[in-house]
């Protein structure tokens, strides 16, 4: 039965099904997201425009569109509120992108290499605002506590991730509680706000919830294998940025746990003291390809991703059900 | 008249009429703030506290606390909101400094000189959902609206105020756009919802938005003074800060419109190019002297101030009126 989920995730590698049911819904967030990133401060559409435009996949958009869709609701709030969820999530980026200084993400320069650092922090908030300002002009409190809550609990991941770089004595538990707030979070929210809107019983609300959280997860564990990943090189991105920054995630959390003394005092210089020569990022890879830490990762998320999967086995067979399954075969596929 | 009322300003150049008045309901912002600035992340809460400490006036939280109390309001939830009103206004405050690359704030180091930038950034974003989590405990989708749209303002203002730095091209109206939407704006949020929470007519609301809004203005030009002026000195803070980081500020503006060919080279090789050497601050000070621009600027200040005196007419006459007056001339004062 595995073999034939990860020939399913081989074969569906791609949003193609989630795209095209959505396709209508999306392009009405789309034009919605252009629309109310405007600003009469000029800086502020070019400096949104720039990450709005880096071709992201909308995927927790469509997560709400999805959801919603696949609770039964046939209104229009959902167009704003997949919006709001956006500019939540493209906020977090620019401001990710100063917290680790990077200078590229998905193979374009970032924000704040384009402009400063400056423009990028305060375009953030412009855009962290908007986000409330849809959730307020759609009108539901709800609606507005879970992403409210989601929204702190972010900034709590994303603190907690500073507080374990560069600390190798980092816990597997410790890495899931970083990645469970900082991405799986929004994730949940999206999803759950999908019933939210089509007022179903909280038990389709915890089950989408679910969903998204798990998803969430597989997500950022495949997103973590595939910085140490050709792969990754292949689709013109960089690799070892996480290595370079000393993040501490899980392919490194496991390697530690078999490492001997003298591999622990590699990690030690590589990731804590951040002292890096020629060489030292191809050696992690080969540590963790041979004690096999990338493949574990990966299992990790296959789990999580069965997990998602049998959240939606409360909801009714059909195109909505298949299109939020086949986006964990792509973001388990990504890893392939 | 205008004498009598300066000679009334530097009497009661204290919050202590304010602050008397309110003290039951500022205890209980503050205890409420220490308490939801908390997370299990504990360089969360060593941030927040290291800026909630640092010795603000709370001046934007007695705003929505006297207005409440003018307004006539005997509930709770003034108090819920005025700490929503303070976590706003603290994220702004961490965010800027990283802007601003600031060390001091205070007379005290800035959370981005103790910790990093990456913290400053991050604890922000924190507080930030946090003071929405606050209303939307308190439920009111007119507070959300008003201070959602405020927060956006705010950082199109600050967007702005980069945009203008440096450029000695900068008009009048450019500079009191910025101000107005920097830090006007939550001034009059602040004082606007006393109004909603105690349900009283649109007349009522607009007063108290245009008192904030004109308090707000006179309390930054009177901070922009403040830069240049040996009183801040005398209160332990450091001088010429707006100076070395080329803003923009009326005092400045002032002294540009009326600056000659070498004056404004002057200006441009300090502001413009941040080429500045050794005794150009002095410099800088002796010209708007001379020019009598900080004076002006005062003057501006309290035309501002007295616009906020008027739009308190409305309400009857008594201890909440009279110490937000006193707000006025406490704002006022810190100039002279």
């Amino acid at each position: 039965m595995a073999s034939a989920r990860d020939e399913g995730a081989k074969k569906s590698a791609t949003l193609d099904g989630l795209t095209a049911l959505l396709k209508a819904d999306l392009d009405r967030v789309n034009r919605l997201i252009l629309q109310r990133m405007q600003s009469p401060v000029t800086l502020i559409p070019q400096v949104a425009g720039h990450i709005v435009a880096a071709g992201g996949k909308r995927l927790r958009p469509m997560l709400t569109l999805a959801a919603a869709r696949l609770c039964g609701y046939r209104g229009e709030r959902h167009v704003a509120l997949a919006a709001a969820v956006e500019f939540i999530h493209t906020a977090t980026l620019l401001h990710d992108d100063v917290v680790d200084d990077s200078d590229l993400r998905r193979g374009h320069a970032t924000a704040n290499a384009v402009w400063d650092n400056k423009s990028s922090v305060l375009v953030g908030d412009f855009l962290f605002s908007r986000a409330f300002q849809l959730m307020v002009e759609d009108g539901s409190l709800k609606v507005l506590e879970i992403l409210s809550e989601a929204s702190a609990v972010i900034a709590e991941g994303e603190v907690l991730q500073l507080v374990t770089s560069n600390d190798t004595e980092t816990t597997e538990e410790a890495y899931l509680a970083v990645i469970q707030a900082k991405t799986a979070q929004l994730f949940a929210a999206a999803s759950r706000i999908g019933a939210v809107l089509a007022d179903r019983p909280a038990a389709e609300e915890e089950a989408l919830a679910c969903y998204g959280r798990n998803l969430g997860i597989a997500f950022q564990l495949v997103d973590d294998v595939l910085d140490y990943s050709a792969r990754q090189a292949e689709l013109g991105k960089t690799v070892g940025d996480d290595f370079r920054e000393g993040k501490i995630t899980l392919p490194v959390v496991l390697a530690l746990r078999q490492a001997g003394e003298l591999e622990r005092a590699f990690w030690r210089r590589t990731l804590e003291e951040l002292d890096q020569q020629e060489g030292d990022l191809e050696r992690a890879i080969e540590l963790m390809t041979r004690l096999g830490t990338l493949r574990a990762t990966l299992d990790r998320a296959r789990h999580y991703g069965d997990a998602a999967r049998r959240s939606l086995a409360l909801f009714r067979d059909g195109a909505e059900r298949r299109a939020l399954e086949e986006a964990i075969d792509f973001c388990l596929a990504r890893g392939h």
